[in-house]
């Protein structure tokens, strides 16, 4: 079979080197380009330090659209907000496959792009077309989907840890708060003093927390599942973590469940899935993103505090894998027709 | 002035090691005894490394009740919940000022100690004379108290970052979530295999998520506050600190209030307080314990989420200082008639 | 073709972790047992929190060597010093390829083990048939191999460092410093107070600094390369890092050498090797373990100081990797007649 | 008494908020300027969270030399190396006590200001009346300083290891390694890429290895101890630690002197000195930064390897405190006749 000819546009920040980290072992793909402004001519390791050896015949290039077009079958658009959707159209009309990794085609109602991000989306016909990439919940219309959303990191860890509780109408749907927890890398490679280590390492420091974008789509996708329209306080806190994203999502039950009814309804919910992984009563006890690094796993879990009925339930996620490049490319392996876990049949090292 | 003699038991664990450091340099203490069953013949900076040099004349010692009664007026218990109460009474009754870090003495309520610590309290007039040693809320009493029960450190950061919503009736109290996250010196000294370095660095990992001891101080101080009861749901999570406790208390305005109003309140509650910094909108936006690592300093902010009406209201502190040592020597000062921040003085460092 | 069937012997450490994180896609290998005194009985993500999935069918199980013998064709032996050779003859006359992780097989001089380990060394037949473990000197040998005794991982950072220099004969040899820095998986899984997370996190602490053990091997090997004898000073420093060793080695040129002729030194000596790079003057500038973090990768670099003619060279190892189970399964693959690198193709994230 | 005014320029850094977090305290001192360019009009607690609270009455102010000549009686330069010997004649020729934090006049030979800073020094005759700003060695100097050249952090830390050494003359001075390893906040707070927390967190980086700056003032300072010239190779690496320099001197006996001895020499070295702490062998063993953070103390000790007769001497320090602004103000108190540790009587915390 010969290989996919596949560029990655925006590859030197963390999740285009994930993105090259991942790709130059699935088998059905080669890069054959992968985009910088900044390093454009430097050869990948000079950023990706990381990647040393592993491409020995690529560098990064400028963004050249025209020879994408001749050269590329998929594209991998790894841009800050915003940018992105100044690419999509031309792309999408030249037949590629796109996996957006913004959130410029996250959300369905072009409304919210302004509430949330800003601006007036200029292509609401695109928006109809693309798939949000989150397989556990649109793995059918991912199989023919030509452009692909992939859904932001908290956002993902937000949305696994709801989706069984919405789906079985276990919960009261009205004050649903998600407290994330999240490492440094989610706030990309572009140094920062908020991110400058002698500030970062250590901390514990809310952020965003008058509301967090995230929550649009978790809202979008949570309310399809509830099938009426539900709302989150989403409230993300840095931690001095490299990796990782832990949502807690505290919420009241409806009926008193005891833990394995509830356990058979995370379980069935997420039958199946290549990536999930239910975590119950062993050691740790709960999730801990610590356990998933550079694979695309996520685990799930939950608690209940039986004098409240209150739960809360937990996922945890590698933000730059299962939060970004490992599940743009489960998505893709989907539109594609290969095996979903091709490529990402990645086994988190510990102690990492 | 002579300086009164001061004993910490159970001085070679963190909070006994800060109670050391802090006391090396309070002006009217002097430490005349230090036990630990484990150290007992050491120098002090066989454990305590950072304290080489402070006290060269003093080693740890064994406890010897008597000897304590006889050398020493104030004495700090910096023992397991469980093993204070075995000693309290016989030091009440001798006459010396207690302060004791457990939380064998905070609760009011008998039955509470069966629910949340598994044991039948054998004192329960001793109960009634412990003060909750919290100045912001029992700086009277602390003035005449023999025996002071010190808080928890996640109950600290809880009561202060709900204290303005509550007092002042400005949420609704029958769903409030307090997401704690605290950092790893909260676990105490001796080892254990989730707190061995490479599983601890990087984790976060929720644990008592069924229920945290602390909800059983903290219910019991808000509802002395609001007048009726209050329960709360409290959800800590280990994170990759080594010192530092944040609550992220999650609850609803009951009107509509913009921020100029609630600041307000949150500086009217705190006003004079020498160790409440309030934090609004100045960088780094909310509270982050990082920044009062070291020092007495609890930092008090919140968030509106508009479209919610829901806020969440944020306490930082040092879990060993203002959640620990630093509260107690507080407490003291106060019941001791001394100024409130006599040897607390300690500007913390940044960046550490 | 028919899977080995492999038993990991000490499997709940940080090195059997590693061990079984590699094994579960290596595609000629089965892992049939999986021995741990201490959680025998238990799944095996128990306690690898990380392997949740992989192995479904298998259990920590007790160290039965009878069943061993029958079910296994290889054994990697993953015990504390001196335990090792108590189940080494066995294995070994029974036709098991051994692969022993610990040092009881790596000095060729009995005496040796007298005066760094502090035993007799009772089968110094043994000793002769077991071969060190490093591809990159004895990749010759390992093809016959039945009895393997993997580096140590300081070790191994210290003579990859320095094959270089001492092959082609560049520097004097009288007074060799190697100073390493290694992160706190190399102390292994058991908690202690030096690698609780308080303690260790942040720490830059000596150790071993009057002669560490490592020193033997290095010796040993680095004297063999030489054709006389080398005596080295070997003194590690651990930091606060998970995982990582990295070996500055300090030595003064014999005669003044550009840049451009000393890389070709570095070259020449690694060509065709799969696990090594040479890092020079891109950044990061110089060998970094973190950006070999999760794979069998040793990079190695050099510096230097013209005024002096002092050269540093250096190796940045993964400890538990190249320093232990990813170098294991690389000699195995060689004495098995496997490509080298299978199982081992892990590209390492970045940031980790 | 009244209260020296003091200016501190440069004052957002982090040296500069070392400073300002000492002088709060000072007893006989008061800040009346800060200066930074970038947060000119800010609240020092703007830049300096940590400050809240500190400097009601003090805002950051635009550097007004004339402003500043008449406000002042002392000035703390805390500037990058060639920006701090433009203001410094002028403050000189009006009088003020200056003490200059940078490198701008450390070196008495103008020839290692090319050599090592890349500048030809203009001001000849004020690098002969600067005192290099090290207690230790330059005690009486400092008592009439007016210019004080306040030592590097690594020099400070390479400075006092060695000294037992060369001045009792026990070992060979021509190969002398100074291997050093340091926390991020000494790269300052300006973030870069290299230290972004996702890059430095768990590194183990060298850099300068082909040569460091502070060997310069290592070489001068030890060149007078010894009374002939010294050179030395100083290898410093970046380690994840916020805090914290280690030197690591490796060097060999020129006699084989038992440990008794050894000892002997350190503790009447340093004699008497209020900042320096001779560790040996009680826990942790040898000196480790992480027991200094915050405070001005240098832990020094050493280890030999007998079968070698090679002694490694280690100092570790506060890169900011005994590094930086602490020493500045050990240095400032000295030559204004103020009780040497007033202002520095900080107890480091543990564990932090």
């Amino acid at each position: 079979m010969s290989r996919l000819s596949v560029c990655v546009v925006g590859a030197s920040g963390y999740t285009g080197g994930e993105l090259l980290r991942l790709l130059a072992t699935h088998p059905y793909v080669e890069v054959t380009m992968a985009t910088s402004r900044e390093y454009a001519g430097k050869p990948i390791h000079y950023v990706h330090f990381n990647l040393r050896g592993m491409y020995r015949n690529l560098k990064f290039s400028e963004l050249n659209i025209d020879l994408l077009l001749k050269k590329c079958d998929t594209v991998f658009l790894s841009l800050p907000h915003g940018v992105s959707l100044n690419y999509v159209p031309k792309l999408y009309e030249a037949g590629l496959t796109i996996v957006d990794l913004s959130a410029d085609f996250r959300l369905k109602n072009p409304e919210a792009y302004r509430v949330w991000y800003g601006y007036e989306h200029p292509y609401q016909d695109l928006i109809k077309k693309a798939v949000y990439g989150l397989p556990e919940l649109h793995r059918d219309e991912l199989k023919s989907a030509k452009l692909i959303a992939a859904p932001g990191c908290n956002a993902t860890a937000a949305i696994l840890s709801l989706i069984p509780l919405i789906k079985n109408k276990l919960i009261h749907t009205d004050r649903i708060v998600i407290d994330v927890k999240v490492g440094s890398s989610e706030a990309g490679s572009k140094p920062s003093i908020s991110d400058h280590h002698p500030e970062r390492e250590g901390c514990i420091r809310p952020y965003d927390a008058e509301g967090h974008r995230h929550a649009a789509e978790v809202e979008q996708e949570l309310s399809i599942i509830a099938r009426h329209e539900i709302r989150v306080s989403m409230v993300p806190h840095a931690v001095g973590s490299i990796r990782g994203a832990l949502a807690s999502s505290h919420t009241w039950l409806i009926n008193s469940l005891d833990d394995t009814e509830l356990l058979r309804y995370y379980v069935n919910t997420y039958k199946g899935e290549p990536f999930i992984r239910i975590v119950y009563k062993l050691p740790p006890g709960y999730p801990d993103p610590k356990y998933v690094i550079g694979s695309n796993f996520a685990d799930i879990g939950f608690a209940v505090e039986r004098r409240l009925n209150r739960i809360t339930s937990f996922a945890a996620i590698d933000n730059l894998m299962k939060g970004a490049a490992g599940q743009a490319i489960q998505a893709f392996n989907i539109a594609k027709g290969f095996d979903e876990s091709t490529g990402l049949i990645i086994v988190p090292p510990k102690p990492v």
